[in-house]
């Protein structure tokens, strides 16, 4: 653009390239940053990078660590007979919020999806396999997406595991908490009633 | 939050700290970041600092740039005479953008707003009057914001260089193209009024 510097230009386009970041948005976020202290830039900068570099995969379940093992598999507290098994470390951040959960995670790094090339050998499913040849796991909850990929690697997995005599639930779905039925999808509305629990 | 890192945490909080950026969107940024290949995190990160650091203010208008004058001022194609008076940086991109306007910048970096204690001394209005005694200008127009400041630091500064003898006018208030009548705010549409021209 004209008027715009290199260097300028160069923050622009690659604050652009962060999800749900327009070219727009991106060019106020920069001219913020340049009205920043340079120490406040800096701290910007090498917080970004750090996270990145510092950042590394449990050796035990896959979610993201600074340490060999990830916070919840160093807790001793955690019930070590339930293991939730979740697509991406982000869901496990999303179920950790709620404090509801006291078992472990397994993190797959990904849903079976033949369109896009991801078979069941590309995701952490062989890790998993080991984990439970330990023993100690009684139940494997599956926290997959509830979208395609994530029933059909749900399926999948239920297929292998069921024969180890491991219990495998899946979590309910049905309508959001707080939602409104009429604008609920069919899909979802079918799922609900099919799930449906005595009162 | 349970489950996350330091460096992780360290990340949101500073992706937080950004206009526009709330705790869930650093933290969808984050995992993102983390996502990506360290080379192209490195290059966000450098982008960012060196887009910080290697801007400084032109040594004429105020304006962003990476050398001692900026890209306008250094264009000799622009009109010497005409001298547009704004707010910001980002203003003279915003104006740039546009490609209609020839002449020269000079960026204030900041109004005048005795609510936040920002006086006539705190803002580039001496190297404005600098830059008016050369005697190559001939118009300037005052570009700040239509809010409270920004018409403040219009009037403000048109009262003192009217007595130079050169020409001052203000950018036109009134309906947005495109706008809607019936939900303009009453100061814009009686400005709206107030500014119209013979067809």
């Amino acid at each position: 653009m004209a008027g715009q510097t290199e260097p300028i230009s160069r923050m622009v386009n690659q604050l652009s390239r962060l999800p749900g970041i327009g070219q727009k948005t991106a060019q106020r976020l920069a001219y913020h940053i340049i009205s920043l202290p340079e120490e406040q830039v800096k701290e910007l900068a090498v917080a970004i990078f750090n996270g990145k570099t510092q950042t590394r995969l449990c050796d035990v379940c896959g979610n993201y660590t600074d340490q060999d093992k990830c916070a919840v598999c160093r807790d001793d507290d955690r019930h070590g007979g339930e293991l939730c098994v979740v697509r991406d470390p982000r869901d496990v951040a999303a179920i950790e919020r709620v404090r509801d959960y006291h078992g472990l995670y397994h993190v797959l790094h990904g849903a079976i999806s033949p369109m896009d090339g991801v078979g069941p050998d590309d995701i952490r499913i062989r890790e998993l396999l080991t984990r439970l040849g330990s023993g100690e796991i009684t139940e494997v909850i599956l926290a997959t997406n509830p979208d395609i990929e994530g029933e059909a690697t749900a399926a999948y997995i239920s297929r292998l595991i069921k024969p180890m005599g491991i219990k495998v639930t899946r979590i309910a779905h049905g309508v959001p908490v707080g939602g409104d039925l009429e604008y609920t999808d069919e899909v979802t509305l079918s799922r609900a009633i099919e799930g449906r629990r005595e009162m």
